[in-house]
């Protein structure tokens, strides 16, 4: 936690709100600006009494210019932080590596940002948010039974990131932590240099040169793979794919139970994990998942992972939270169990069958040593025999990061719609309708006055029709329950697979370029021909891989859709008939008024 | 037109809109107030420059005390003042006679009165408004073929009103005139006097005492009255009621014609109207119904006559006002006609049957000396041989007005909850649904980004299903017309109408009272038995006239409500079941996908 002793002015009043860890300050006060990375228009500053949170930047000016007259502006939204690259860290990836695809730098949230996890506080779902785990973190050597608590469970991957959360009250961080990622590293050592400059634009793969992609690449790694260890791509009319296993199984999450340890002080929930192939029910924590999470971000290179919920800060224990957290795992777990090459993999059936804790030392101590791990997991791909053309290959690529930068952006603005309608169902939709339903029942009231007998039919059918009004109120604040939130789980749920999605492009951009700065090589004569053919193929390769993962990534996203649109529009379509029925059975009370 | 000389300054800057009659002024302007007597907070002003308009008067200080530095409240909603009694004229009445059964003064405008002829702005039903006639204004002595052009023929009408409607331009007086009444004339030189003192509280009897209703229940006016010209009432199982004629006919308004005279330099609109009974077409212009209007309110004391919609004052030729105007006619003539007492009156039939000019002016002399009108039209009726129990009255006319109450604030609410209603429609539930179409529209577009065969069809389901959205949206524009708008004129005919019944039930009211008193003076000795039973025996006679009007009130309202509420159900049912089939179409497109 660097404090950099930056001073701003407040220009205005703000009147931050604590639980989403905001600083209340008022015009003139001074602050220090504890960082400027938290991105979306939002700083992290400290006033003089110590007290530390979320600012708006445009609410205040760094000591030095004059304070300008304006009325302030509308706050930004509230912060999200998931999607951001820190800026100190993934500057040269962000900047460079998507506008090489003419597209604008992803960061650049727009002014007001989706941000699902707010509607928590409109009640219904209970959304923690996913995070992402260290692509790159030590992996912990905690065992089994070692004493963090719940609290520090998670912070060995606090330690790359500025704001550690135990400084934002509340849900400050907003569900989602950034990703994280090692302080970038240039690495002009690289086997690359051997051939030539390295020109700067080559910075940009330093998350490839990270992962031992370049080692890999250049042929500096080999191994004697054994079978057992090979990831068969196949040809398909849709391009190479994963082989999707014969015998796909299930993982149900259930019995979250609360545990303790040390006589009480450190308590945590368990969940109890059964396989459907196995039948056997383990027990595992959430740092577990954390730590798997993190096995499989370090060992498959060009499979995105998608985050793990977040952790809650507060109320981690409450029936609601528990349940909606293991909602959230069993979504997660069924995504990695539908996924044919994690779903196979050593790790994760470490994960879902180890029940003696000898043996879960033992097998965490392989994984964390797994050979095939980084760029080296290239070496385990079996790819089919032809070669793919490279030029085909980059169009293929670059349509596809304008697909999930699309997509991206689509998630933002549905999550922000969808977020937007449920607060309008709640608030004013059913408050219109209820004030439908009550002038009604007050005009019944009036009519009551006239006692004729030959009025009270109409009477008693407009209080009824108030009723009814009144009924369709409540089915409105009830609705998103049964349509929308389902849909605004998918676009979170995507919303979190696709944050992880730039990386593994990355990644697999870095080949190509560098399998084409060695063709440049070789045409200057500065490189061997054969050398070249081999960095080609084994560029195929990481193109194999990468595209096989994109192949199942638009399965899994044409299922999820169809689905997703399926459920929402059933959903929809009985609201409109309920409806319907509500008002024809009013409409019947009139027949005898 | 009284320039008073009082002047004003702007405490704020008012923006007014032209359309409505409002005049823009700036803070610290300086204005001449035309009158105070428009109602629902609003003045009438003239600048320095001779404009003249509407003003919020919370927005303007009468010269004299310091300017107070607030920031400007919320103007009030557009002025509406059918319903207020100029608080010259109506004062006691409006205070007083309410005020003997508990309830507020009628003319409290709330804060946000509602305003139905505002959403013309928003298109649909052109609403003209109603305006209401003068009860005891000199009826004009011009002929058939007068040279009065549209923009004068109601002049005549004019003449005890503050604000001469070609002051206001635009339709600033909001479609709806104040009732026309004579300045209040104290009446202690009635005939009543000579019994005794005269109390104060009696001031309320002047609607009573000035429509001659006094001078019939002290007996002092007696007439022969013909046959024909008997009204009978007989008694029901619902109390009093109207003899309701054998043969209730219809009369239908067609053909509007835009007529000049005076080569071209006077035109007017011409409606042609049909009655059922005769089918010979007459033809009528504004003017004439004006006229009638005013015979009608003279004559039929004990009936309220809702008023006419208003004269517009631009656009009067346009198509659609003469449509809409010719509709509004329509429901004022069906409404006429269903009346059992009107619609068999000599000068409803003269309107609607003469084709001749000559006879024509003889008609409308004659009714214009009609003996029968004003107090003198309880001699025409002939009531039941019962007699009334005046306790018993007097309680059935106090439920009755909080009824009228109860329904003129029922009126109001619904008006201004449909009003804000049709402006959600058209706009912010247009607008949601067609976000929500625009974002699934884009998800398939960056859906289409991916080629393969096994996408496209979800991609189209989904491009197909933002369009059903924004198709849902288009309805929700639309969907006003289909059923809210008929409603919205129900509630605005009737709010027309119960604004007339004050008049009626005062006159009522003050016979009652008039009636106790010559029983008190009885007991004092101070008044004959005998003529104390005549008068009580005539106060049964207005009490018999209004309960059989009250009964037609609640017929025509029980039939009128079950029309209006099976109406709306009706649209609104068709509306909730239209969506559902659109979206039970969009949902069949992913049966393929």
């Amino acid at each position: 936690m660097a404090d950099m002793a930056i001073q701003a002015r407040g220009l205005y009043d703000f009147n931050g709100d604590l639980d989403n860890g905001e600083l209340t300050f008022s015009t003139g006060e001074t602050l220090t600006i504890v960082t400027q990375d938290i991105g979306e228009g939002w700083w992290e500053a400290r006033n003089e009494a110590g007290q530390q949170g979320l600012i708006p930047e445009s609410y205040v000016q760094l000591l030095e210019p004059p304070e300008p007259s304006f009325p302030p502006p509308p706050p930004p939204s509230a912060p999200v932080s998931d999607w951001n690259t820190p800026q100190t860290e993934g500057g040269d990836w962000n900047n460079d590596a998507w506008n090489s695809h003419g597209s604008e730098s992803w960061d650049q949230e727009p002014p007001h940002a989706p941000d699902y996890t707010n509607h928590n506080n409109a009640g219904g779902v209970n959304n923690q948010g996913f995070r992402g785990g260290g692509m790159q973190q030590q992996a912990s050597e905690e065992g089994w039974d070692d004493d963090w608590d719940d609290e520090n469970e998670d912070n060995s991957s606090n330690s790359t990131t500025n704001t550690s959360q135990d400084q934002l009250p509340g849900s400050g961080n907003f569900g989602l932590s950034a990703p994280k990622r090692e302080k970038k590293q240039m690495t002009q050592n690289s086997d690359f240099s051997k051939y030539g400059t390295v020109k700067k634009s080559f910075n940009r793969f330093s998350t490839f040169a990270k992962t031992g992609g370049d080692a890999f690449l250049m042929g500096t790694v080999s191994a004697n793979v054994s079978e057992s260890d090979l990831i068969k791509i196949i040809d398909t009319q849709d391009g190479p794919a994963w082989n999707y296993p014969s015998q796909p199984y299930t993982c149900a999450i259930k019995s979250p139970k609360k545990e303790s340890k040390l006589k009480g002080l450190k308590s945590y929930i368990a969940y109890q994990l059964t396989p459907s192939f196995s039948n056997i029910q383990v027990s595992r924590r959430y740092k577990h998942f954390d730590w798997l999470h993190e096995r499989l971000e370090a060992k498959f290179t060009c499979i995105p992972i998608p985050p793990l919920p977040d952790k809650a800060l507060s109320g981690r224990y409450e029936d609601d939270f528990v349940s909606e957290r293991m909602r959230q795992l069993q979504l997660w777990v069924d995504r990695m169990v539908r996924h044919p090459v994690i779903s196979q993999s050593e790790v994760f059936n470490h994960f879902l069958t180890c029940t003696d804790e000898k043996k879960w030392k033992a097998g965490k101590r392989k994984a964390e040593k797994d050979e095939y791990q980084g760029g080296k997991f290239f070496l385990t791909l079996q790819t089919p025999p032809t070669s793919l053309d490279m030029r085909d290959v980059e169009k293929r690529m670059e349509i596809f990061c304008r697909f999930v930068k699309g997509m991206d952006d689509n998630m933002r603005n549905m999550l922000q719609i969808g977020h937007d309608s449920r607060k309008k169902h709640t608030g004013p939709y059913k408050r219109e309708f209820q004030k439908i339903g009550g002038s009604f029942k007050q005009l019944a009231e009036t009519f009551n006055l006239d006692s004729a007998a030959h009025s009270q039919n109409l009477t008693a059918a407009i209080d009824y029709t108030g009723d009814t009004y009144n009924e369709i109120g409540d089915m409105y604040e009830k609705q998103p329950r049964e349509d929308l939130d389902y849909m605004l789980e998918v676009l979170f749920e995507y919303k979190g697979m696709l944050s992880t999605y730039p990386d593994v492009l990355k990644l697999h951009e870095g080949a190509i370029g560098k399998a084409k700065e060695c063709e440049r090589l070789k045409d200057e004569g500065r490189m061997p021909e054969s050398d070249v053919a081999a960095v080609i193929q084994r560029a195929d390769v990481i193109s194999f891989g990468t595209l096989a993962e994109m192949n199942h990534f638009q399965r899994e996203r044409v299922a999820d859709y169809k689905d997703m649109m399926q459920k929402f529009l059933h959903g929809q379509i009985k609201f409109y008939r309920d409806i319907t029925q509500k008002l024809e059975s009013a409409l019947q009370k009139y027949e005898n008024a």
